[in-house]
Parts: structure tokens; sequence; C-alpha cells
């Protein structure tokens, strides 16, 4: 039987050399420590090339793909074991928080072409928003600011701002009761 | 840009120094022991203050948030990749079962107050039920005796004594056949 | 109180003891192995029985739970973060592709007898079949050829071959553009 394309890694040499550095420092440095050192995570991931501001937080057992493709801006926050698969890049506006067991998951397949590429895109969750636990963020989306995705909610499509979302796919419910004059 | 309130932990320093030492007794003791070593793990829940019968049985990878908010009655079991973050309280009764990946969330966050305050919230799940596997438990929820919650179902409100209950949200589809008298 | 069936294993001796040795050599020469080195770990899996092609691949975190009871024909995968908990048998097709975080859950309880016994069932994926990231498959359950289940879904019945299905429970949403004249 022939190989498929899709058992071929369609990444880059320098891109597979450099995630398998990533992990064996992840491992040595970073996913054991102290949940309070945030200037020591913020400090390694921005030597892997993410663009994470000094008052970001990033909890220790975040998984994080590629460093090089993560923009975090002030005060954002991933919590612990939140997955963030940015092949096509993720970035947090300001006070967006992401909490645990969260995946963004950022590429597909092309299944309906034979050689099944893999086909990234951008995850964007913009300021004040919040996805809470166990969510899944589809490759693509964006999240509106100050948007609220509730526990457990499967995302496949963009969220308009201050909004309630839940449900699979997540909908807007309602309004949120807080807007952007209220800080 | 100004700090947010929720960028600080809400938690005493006692719990967070207890919680810390928790942690590290849990990968030195407890993560990687034997799976029929019940006895020796609840021995190790009792001394950090949860309240477990002897007959318990909590598997080597089930993860526990804080042992002293965790009751446990005879027979109840917790199994592998069991995610408790009992910030509320998390009780179970006896004969009670809970099944892998299965996540009971004690907590919530308060997102119409602008300081975004962590809200806890106590989790029952009464005699002889059984959370199946993936199931997500939100916070305040208590699940009636006797009733099994099927696989993969996200339970965001309380569910009535000897029901099957599925979905997302998880709600009663008939009547279990066995019931108090059976036992 | 009565000690209930459910507490004793129903798996034989031999069994748990292969499993325990399994899971130790997993750990100590699996799990942390680079992501190309799929001959070594298919021979380790080979050693304790798996039925696995010598074209296949299994990626270092996916976890199975009895190498004995997995079948994988040429060229399909597992990729990262999967579980496989194959206590009736899991099989999968020629190119039949499993993603990240999905598991393959074989075994139920029966919830209407009193002993609560264990009830394995197996798992077919059927050639060229995609199940996306983070899907739950129920135990029993068949998915035909060249279907493509969606990202978070939940499959609780058969799904026929050569669609598109979605959702909890997972359905045909459409025909998939692909079919078998095309490779």
């Amino acid at each position: 039987m022939r190989k498929p394309a899709f058992a071929t890694s369609p990444h880059s040499l320098r891109n597979k050399l450099g995630r398998s550095f990533w992990c064996m420092v992840y491992v040595l440095t970073f996913y054991w420590t102290p949940r309070p050192f945030h200037a020591w995570r913020i400090l390694i991931l921005r030597l892997f090339g993410a663009d994470v501001h000094r008052t970001a937080r990033v909890y220790p057992k975040a998984r994080i793909w590629h460093p090089g493709r993560l923009k975090m801006a002030e005060y954002s926050c991933l919590a612990d074991d939140v997955d963030i698969y940015n092949v096509g890049g993720v970035e947090l506006g300001a006070y967006a928080l992401v909490s645990q067991y969260t995946y963004l998951c950022g590429a597909t397949h092309d299944h309906e072409d034979v050689d099944f590429p893999l086909v990234p895109k951008p995850i964007v969750i913009h300021a004040r928003a919040w996805v809470a636990a166990d969510v899944y963020v589809a490759p693509g989306v964006t999240i509106g600011e100050g948007t609220v995705v509730g526990a457990r909610s499967s995302v496949f499509g963009d969220l308009p701002a201050w909004q309630i979302c839940i449900g699979t796919p997540a909908k807007p419910i309602k309004a949120r009761v807080l807007g952007p004059d209220d800080y």
C-alpha cells in the first residue's frame, strides 16, 4: 500500500528541532515550577520567541505547542492544563482568561483532499474575554471582547463581543451585564 | 493598566502552603503507587484532613485539590484521572462511583462583578450514584441517590434520585430499573 | 455494609500482572521517546502481543490499556494523548487516523444488575476513517470506512461509511466528497 502524504510531517526541520528543544526545556525548567513563579516562566517563553507581556500569567502545567506563535497582552492568563496547539498562532487580549482543561486547537486537516494536508488557522481571544473550563475552541475562531464562554462548551464559529455564550456549538444566550464602560 | 483583582489568589497563605505540601506528598507517595494499595492512599488522604471511610477506594491517578474538603462514605470510589477541584467541598455517598476523566468543578467566577471573584460551591453525589466517564459536573450540583449519569454528559443542575440521565445539560431520560429496595 | 461486587477486579491475575508490567515498560521505554521513533514503539507493542502493522504510527503519549487487544492495519495512526481503553478490543483499518485527546472507551458497567459487572465491547474504526480531536467513542461502536467524525463529538452508535458526522450523539450531516474511488 502507498505511504500517505499525511504520514510525513508538514513542518520544517527547523520547526521540529525547535519544538524538540522547547519540550526538553519545558520539562526541565517549566512544568514543575511553583505556581507564583510567573516572571520566570515568561522569561523562558520569551527566549523561545513568545510575545508575552511581563504582567501575563502562564501557569506551570499549561502546554504550548510553539512559544514563537503565542501573543499575550497585559494581565492575560493561561491556567494549568490548558493546551495551546498554536500551529496557526494564538493571541490573547488584555485581561483575557483561559481556564483549566480548555483546548485551543489551531489546525485541522483538509479531509476533501486525498493528501489530507494540515491546515493551520489562527485563534484570537479578545480583551476581557473569559473562556471557562474544558472548552474546545476550533481552528480559526475569534472570540469577541468581554465575552464569556461557559464551561464545557465547544466553539466552532466566531463569537460577538460582551455576550454570555454556551453549548455545542457555543451560541450567545444573553448580553453580559458588564460592558467596556464598567472598567 | 490596572492589576486585576483576579490576578491575586483568593486563598489564605495557610491554604496555599498546605496545598503545595500536599502536591509534593502526592508526587512522592501517591500517584505512582500500585492500584490495589487503597489503604495506603486513604491513610495519606486522612493525614491531610480527608474524611474518607476505610473501605473507600481512590485510584492513584485521581487528582484532589484539597484533601481536607473531601468526604467519602463506605465503598465509594474515585477512578484514575478523575479531577476533584473541591474548593467548595465534595462529598460522595456510600457506593457512589466516579469514573475516569470526570471533572468535578467546585468553583466558578462571578463574571458580573468587575473583580471577578472566585465563588466556591459544594458538589454532592449521593449513595449508589454512578457518574460515568468524562462527565463534567458544575459547581453547586447535587446528584440524587442511585442516579446514573451517562458518559461524556455535562451536569449543570441538580439531578433527581434513581434516574438515568444523559446529555448536555444532563437530563433524566428514564427511571433506573434498580431502586433502593434491590440492595 | 456489604462489600460490593464491583470493588473486586473482574480481570484475571495474569491480565493484571501483564498490565502492571506493560505500565512499567511504557514508562521506561515508550512515552518519552522522540516522535519519529515509530519502529521502536511498534516493536515494543508487538512484544506485548499487539497485532500492529510495521507501517502504523503510534505517537509516544498514546495510552493503551492492553497491547494484546489492539489491531492496527497499514498506515493507521494513534496521535499523542489518545486513550485506548481496549478491554473489548480495538481495531483500526488501513489509513485510519485517531487524533489527540480522543478516548476510545471499550467497556461499560451493567447498571441494571446489582453486581454492576464490567461489560467489555469491541470498537472498530474502518479504513480511511478520521476520528478528529477530543472525540468520545462509546463501547461497541463501529465507524464506517472513510467516515470523518468532527472534533469534540461523542459517538454512541455505529456510523455509516464515507460520511461527515458531528455532534452529541454524532450523526451524519453530509456525504464526504471523497470516496473509495479517489484513492
